[in-house]
């Protein structure tokens, strides 16, 4: 199997109440490929400023991660600067500068047309929807999305989540695009627009996943330090489908392990500044989280 | 075993943005031992007016609740109004009057002293503090309390923290007491006040429980139809400790079971205005939603 992520790679300036980074790398791309490749042969499609430096490109790859879909071009990297409150959930964006996404247009190889599994990262819907069209017969289709897409670009974001099988959101970016307040109504709503499977990231709460025979959940790992927050939807999304090109498998029971594999690689994250601890991270590290998250909720 | 509750019977208004219900009874007291009459013996600590309807006691004695700790005195029975929003989780009280509570002084019955296990529901810290010097030999205490009393009554408050074996409270409440914002943490520091388990209850995202060895955890029932939220919390402690009472163990096997039938009991709680649903499921049906708990969190 074979697992292509389309998203943004990024510097990203973060502050918490406690420390602050400056440029480090990030963006949806980067954190999902990362999460997915201690599953699976992930290939990436994004852009970068001549500003990017190669070590990280050469990290990507000593990860197994295929960037020949990763485009160099003129010009300055996607930047982000943030900033959390003292509740990791408040998170206020100080800054996004398009840079070269502005004229990216993304062209993906042949081998890249053959993905088994699609994931349409956080990015302008126009560009999920023009990689949506150069992939010739996936076996899964998901998408991200946030706030900002959702104000700005509701019809081509619509047309895409009529498109997908999967669709990531939190709760917030739920409950807008359905206009519903209950959540579980929310989600039922958000599967008549065309997915299979909504699966809905409620950051420390854990997650839902709604489908139309069965509802499912995971709480999230009670972490004591949240040190940085940025990239755990992405890496939720990143460890969901890795697992699931890793075993080949949409059945419901691979689904929930999905949901938990993506739940340890977004509890790694947190736990330090940007893509540090995924970097790090070991496999004998995410197997014994994914224990401690069966001891959490088992009775 | 035996279970003793202390805490509120009121007359609640309740008004949400679909309905409207006037002086229905409610109160802590009522929600907590409704729920735990289908696992145990319970007798229930409280006061009422003479405007308590004769109806509602005989149909707490139909549960099996031993009423004879309920003292029906001269005046007014306890009086809450309140309005949910569109997000049932947004309360606001519009009126509060303590009515008959003023002058209670609870007299303990002998039978009742020796209780296995007592819960402090949400009731002043004095009154708790004075059933807690009641009570001979108690297996378990357990105390429930809201922001009223942390604000208001913060060194009684404290002292009963000191004494209980179990807290319930929910996550606003756990990190107001300790001011600590990382809810995993606030949970820790208030084991340090004195409890054994703290049962952390967040509403529609479910509980945590945090003890010195493990952290268990369960989500909350997905509900579609949220018809009124109060008495929630006191029916899932209800449920809790009722279930703990019945098996007479305190494993940690059976802690993570009790959470689960108190879950239950709330699920049911919320489904219909005040005290309805409680009054009306049957064991079969707490038996299948046990199960459905069981399914959501299962992989």
């Amino acid at each position: 199997m074979s697992l292509v992520i389309i998203g943004s790679i990024a510097f990203d300036t973060i502050e918490t109440p406690f420390d602050r980074r400056e440029r480090i790398v990030g963006g949806s791309c980067s954190y999902a490929s990362l999460a997915a490749s201690y599953f699976t042969d992930t290939k990436i499609v994004s852009v970068a400023g001549e500003d990017f430096p190669k070590e990280m490109i050469e990290a990507f790859n000593q990860k197994g991660i295929d960037t020949r879909g990763l485009v160099l071009t003129k010009g300055k990297t996607f930047f982000w600067e943030g900033r959390y409150g003292e509740d990791p959930n408040q998170r206020t964006t100080l800054k996004t500068e398009i840079n070269v996404f502005r004229d990216f247009k993304p062209d993906l190889l042949p081998e890249y047309r053959k993905a088994d599994i699609v994931f349409l990262g956080t990015i302008d819907p126009a560009l999920q929807l023009d990689v949506l069209s150069q992939v010739e017969n996936p076996k899964i289709t998901a998408m991200d999305t946030i706030k900002l897409y959702i104000d700005k670009r509701h019809e081509s974001l619509l047309e895409v989540i009529k498109k997908v099988d999967i669709f990531f959101g939190n709760d917030e970016e739920v409950k807008k695009i359905t206009g519903e307040s209950n959540l579980i109504k929310a989600g039922r709503n958000l599967l008549n627009l065309g997915p299979s499977f909504v699966v809905i990231k409620k950051g420390e709460h854990g997650v839902i996943i709604i489908e139309n025979e069965f509802i499912s959940g995971m709480l999230a790992h009670p972490c004591e330090d949240v040190v940085d927050p940025t990239g755990a939807g992405d890496s939720f999304a990143g460890g969901f489908l890795g697992y699931l090109d890793k075993v080949n498998s949409f059945e419901e029971k691979d689904i929930r392990k999905a949901a938990v594999y993506g739940s340890v690689m977004a509890s790694f994250t947190i736990e330090d500044f940007g893509t540090d601890r995924l970097m790090s991270v070991t496999g004998s590290e995410i197997e014994q989280r994914y224990k401690e998250f069966k001891n959490l909720v088992s009775f």
